[in-house]
């Protein structure tokens, strides 16, 4: 039985870029670590969910851990949350908000002129409980926060009291079945002591004294419940960890029970400590039979449509895999993306994204390039739900189905 | 229109091996009339059930037959009784069982000593009817048997006569839900006559003087409860036949209405009678249009960690596949395996299996060799599923969907 390693480059796959000679940033950059994987691995392509859909992390992440989307995706409002750091658990319900400004019961700005300061004391304020319902709200970027409430019987079968345009007044929250009545009664009472608790704010009495806009509206929107998700040992039988980056990522890993290493220097962006998360890994593999790695400044040089810098990160990260040679013995390695995005769209796209998997003692298909063009010759023609099948099975982890 | 023949070479697929020089038995074997229908057909790699998962041979034959395992594996108990060559028919419940020794209503050894000799009799004894249900006892090798009920609404969700431990006494057959209570009454009233006769019988009475252990308790275990299944005439439209050694495909092959052909020699084992069922099959198909053949050696080999053998098995077979090079007018023959079995595994694996398709006027995919390494340059990457829908197709058989 071998334990896996699983590594994900965001957002890897990319298009012919002119910049580097109509060659893909994979293509270009001198990646000898990972070739030398490809050339005694397995490789192909890997769609993201299906062929052609153009994916996000969030969900291309579940997939790839083997959590089918379609079942146990739980929407926007609950990675809002993951993203800033907070716990969620199933069960909770999960919105995105936003620290607005009204006047007069109307909306004035919902934004609140993007003014920041101040909200992490406002979230503060509003974090509260009520009954058997606590809520809790997390500010972010600008005038960005997540609200999360824990409680019995919550839906998400609910509207939004973000009217998404100035002018009119906040909405009362509206259920959209019998089901979802208690929730939205729940809510529309938290949101009027949470108008009551900022009007009043120091904060924001402050911001009005500076001639700023007051955050002492909260928008919600985005409903969405946290699913019954079984954790990461429940269904594989055997721990996870994670050296990762980005707080969403963490906090999914954490809500499926898995370790969440912290590695030093280790941003989710551009000039993180790549070799220390390649290092935090090898070691987390001796303890953990799987773990997941995530790259993110891959997918962050594409959003930013530059090709060279996409190239550097690829060359960075590569440059410390020369670790996994040694350890081809006891390991399965695998490297893919979650989703393609190409410099020139600068947004995710849906093509496919190259996968390779390297371990001692499994076929080798003759590829002995990692990249769009030289892997698609192997045999791999995968989604990223297959993935943790294969890994399961390479490693000697599998079920058998059947007799 | 032509005519079908499905070639499973069992566990088929392979890895590399230090015996072969680090080949598959596959790529290493002398298989010129594979290579030859390879180089005339279309080839590409098949995923048993789905990608990366481990099928047993039972799943992925019932899958590869075009019936779903996930609507129609019926589970251990009635495949147990198919391989001990007992028919069984659509809500028939049967269990896998053991014959035991107990003492004073204690289990004292669950296998009865591993002793054999008159169970045949004691199987004999114990298959009877009651009142509305008929029950079937066969021996099978050591203490093992299988138990077939038939009789009016039967349920599976019982649970096992046998105490899985010694030292306790045989559990009453509980019902896990309302519709299995009359199954559980049935099979409690059974169990204690089975006990009455199996304590009186002479082969125990005679065992016991012989200072043996005698087996005077039957336990029960897995219950399954075969489904309603459409025959494979209903299913297709035509009739359908096979040439196989292994007792439970020719118990499914039976169960599905096919005609099973008794070949001589054929084992279901090494040595067995390649070039008879070869001939067998060639001669079946002009009569039927669908003729299953399976050719066991090779998994039992990979289950050996043996690729000498394994490579000597499939030489051995290829040596009489020269008659399809004549028949490919008039035939759609495939090649594949239920499942990988690599000799490094010495157990079924989830690695694809290659897969070709021979026949005459089909497209040439430029494939030359039929091995794991060469046949994944051709364009097939299917599942076992599909096998069935490609060989309809390609043979003029397929209905069309829509207009």
């Amino acid at each position: 039985m071998k334990n896996i390693v699983l590594i994900i480059l965001d957002g890897l796959g990319d298009r012919p870029c002119q910049e580097l000679e109509n060659r893909t940033p994979l293509q270009a950059a001198y990646h000898p670590n990972m070739n030398y994987m490809a050339s005694k691995g397995i490789n192909g392509l890997m769609s993201p969910i299906s062929v052609g859909i153009r994916s996000g992390s969030d969900t291309s992440h579940m997939s790839l851990l083997g959590y089918d989307p379609e079942k146990y995706y739980p929407g926007r409002g609950p990675f809002e949350a993951l993203g800033l750091g907070m716990d969620i658990k199933p069960g909770d319900l999960a919105f995105r908000a936003n620290f607005a400004t009204s006047e007069n019961g109307l909306v004035k700005d919902r934004r609140a002129g993007r003014e920041f300061a101040g909200n992490d004391k406002l979230a503060e304020a509003v974090s509260i409980d009520m009954g058997d319902y606590s809520f809790r709200v997390r500010a972010g970027v600008e005038h960005r926060a997540a609200l999360v409430i824990s409680g019995p019987y919550l839906s998400d079968k609910v509207g939004d009291s973000d009217p998404h345009k100035e002018n009119l007044p906040a909405r009362e929250i509206e259920a959209m079945d019998q089901n979802a009545i208690k929730t939205s009664e729940v809510l529309n009472k938290y949101l009027k002591e949470a108008r009551r608790i900022l009007e009043n704010h120091p904060v924001n009495t402050g911001r009005v004294k500076a001639g700023k806009l007051p955050g002492n509206e909260l928008l919600i929107r985005s409903a969405g419940k946290v699913p019954d998700i079984p954790s990461f040992e429940e269904k594989y039988g055997f721990k996870g960890a994670c050296a990762v980056g980005i707080p969403w990522l963490k906090g999914l890993c954490r809500l499926l029970g898995m370790h969440v290493e912290e590695v030093e220097g280790a941003t989710g962006t551009v000039g993180s400590n790549y070799s220390g998360k390649i290092k935090s890994a090898l070691s987390l593999s001796e303890k953990y039979p799987f773990v997941l790695v995530n790259i993110k400044a891959t997918d962050v040089a594409g959003h930013d449509g530059n090709p060279i810098l996409k190239k550097q990160v690829i060359e960075d990260a590569d440059s410390s895999f020369n670790l996994f040679r040694q350890a081809s013995g006891r390991l399965v390695v695998a490297v893919t993306g979650d989703h393609s995005t190409p410099c020139t769209v600068k947004d995710h796209s849906g093509d496919p994204v190259p996968v390779m998997i390297f371990s001692d003692g499994i076929l080798h298909d003759g590829v002995s390039f990692f990249d769009e063009f030289h892997s698609a010759s192997g045999p791999l023609r995968i989604t990223s739900n297959d993935v943790m099948n294969i890994l399961l099975e390479l490693s000697d982890r599998a079920e058998k189905v059947g007799s």
